[in-house]
């Protein structure tokens, strides 16, 4: 699987994402496949389909992560993979083909969510996705428009007059927190104890 | 850093990230920070306020990743990590002090973009991080909502009725790709060539 033997990749799976997911053990034979139907010698970038447990394999088996840009993660729901040359868009999409799956009827079963959790047979599960390989996967050439999926420039960054942190001034007059997005319900300054949260927005800090 | 040495952490950004960005040296010293102030027996989630670069630091030294949803990306464009108790949402947030980093005007410029690249001073940057560590970070206890930022289940699958690929039913009667969403300007399954696409929507493939 891309620079690692397979026991290795699942190693490194098990170390990065926390745990075995059936998914990206798949995830690894759909980046191989990819790989391999792509030239050599270009730079490319990736998109995921779903936000669940594929994007690690990219970011494993890749150059590809989030805090670099070449990965871009979509939320459709869909088991696929895309890798495309970064200025032409030219490339290959990989995904999890239903109908190749009814062949291996454990992953079938476990994909499409037919039997509840207690009752799958994990090892069987693992087995026949190492031994489906790619045969459950299709692949399309595509083209992207990699403008319309290239990160935009943060441009100029100033003092948020609110909470005082740096922010992109496209965003407008104030950091997007400050302006009503803000994850945080309460927020303190240290103190002695340091356990006392006031109820205080973000900008109170 | 983490696990690591800086030495080793510096080797492993390089490898993951595809180069040695300054601002996840910084990411490094602000995921220790935030690491030795939480408690040790907790399980957390993390928050990075920016998708450039940060989340990647957060990948590499906490069991957070993309992939296994424990890492929520805002895109805030703050320099800022926080670092919450998974169910009860207390945590600890971690950012880059606009004030404090006055004390070392390469990476202050550097930051605020104060000069144009050929004008900077890579080493002389890397040294300043490498100098200030945590000197240029504050600190502030915040609490989340925690279910305001887990991932909803997937819940029921199906075959999409459009491409034929398996989505979830949540999100209508066809998938969000076939509903227009799709990223592909082009489509085309494979032929001898591999070249030849035709000017085609997803679901024509």
């Amino acid at each position: 699987m891309g620079a690692y033997s397979q026991e290795k990749y699942i190693e490194q799976l098990q170390s990065f994402h926390g745990s075995l997911a059936p998914g990206l053990i798949i995830g690894g034979a759909m980046v191989n496949l990819a790989m391999n139907t792509l030239p050599k010698d270009k730079l490319f970038d990736a998109i995921c389909e779903t936000p669940l447990c594929l994007p690690d394999a990219i970011q494993l088996l890749t150059p590809c992560t989030i805090g670099n840009g070449w990965l871009t993660v979509l939320n459709f729901g869909r088991f696929a993979i895309t890798l495309y040359e970064k200025y032409g868009g030219l490339g290959v999409r990989v995904y999890l083909d239903s109908v190749k799956l009814r062949t291996y009827p454990e992953v079938h079963s476990w994909y499409f969510k037919l039997k509840p959790k207690p009752e799958q047979n994990f090892q069987l599960l693992i087995d026949q996705i190492l031994e489906a390989g790619e045969k459950i996967l299709s692949l399309q050439h595509v083209r992207v428009q990699p403008e319309s999926l290239r990160r935009k420039k943060i441009g100029p960054v100033a003092d948020c007059p609110l909470c005082g942190e740096c922010y992109p001034v496209r965003d407008g007059l104030s950091c997007r927190a400050c302006q009503g997005e803000s994850p945080y319900v309460e927020v303190a300054t240290p103190n002695p104890s340091g356990q006392n949260l006031s109820a205080a927005g973000n900008r109170a800090a």
